[in-house]
């Protein structure tokens, strides 16, 4: 994962399942992912704070309190233990960055849940 | 750093000095920087990873056997210890991300070197 080029979009666009995410790289404990999502997510947390980046399209996250909307270029960091639930009307690809041991949907179990081995 | 939403180009064009980042965001330990880049930089090495993505432009990175170049959209991580120089022939702007103890040219001190309290 170390010592190649990744370009974001082309590994994106290959992803064919939304809301599974795709481990493109490793800095040090943290990997880089890529995803393409449609729909809603589910409501989850993480032990770890997680970064999020919009490639292409528009992301909606809701949080408690709030909803925030990124767009192609805009990054926004979930902090840790803060609920979320992402979310795209039209097809939507973003980048993620988070630590190796960050799961998928937290301490949550959907059909969604992806374990870190189906994004390899 | 956290609960905010960055425009990375934004934040990257606002910079009026090459080779000196900005940290505008935060995982964990770890923080996200945008930089504006034109020329050489010097030779260094860090003990942690180096995540380069750039956001416009070409950028160069040469290391020991090899250079490769990034163009906007594409990424690559330089693995810890590797001897890297980072060149751009026209104006680029890049993201990094490292951990927050990376120092900015390694163990080598140079005139271009940023304290990271530079970089806040």
């Amino acid at each position: 994962m170390k010592n190649k080029t990744v370009n974001l979009l082309d590994q994106a666009r290959a992803i064919t399942k939304y809301w599974s995410p795709k481990v493109v790289g490793e800095v040090d404990d943290s990997y880089l992912k890529v995803a393409k999502v449609k729909g809603e997510f589910t409501w989850h947390d993480h032990e770890e704070d997680e970064l999020f980046m919009v490639l292409d399209g528009r992301l909606k996250i809701e949080m408690e309190g709030q909803t925030i909307q990124l767009q192609a270029g805009e990054v926004y960091v979930v902090p840790k233990g803060v609920k979320h639930k992402p979310l795209a009307v039209d097809e939507c690809l973003i980048m993620l960055f988070e630590k190796k041991t960050t799961l998928h949907t937290g301490k949550t179990s959907t059909a969604l849940t992806k374990d870190i081995s189906e994004q390899l």
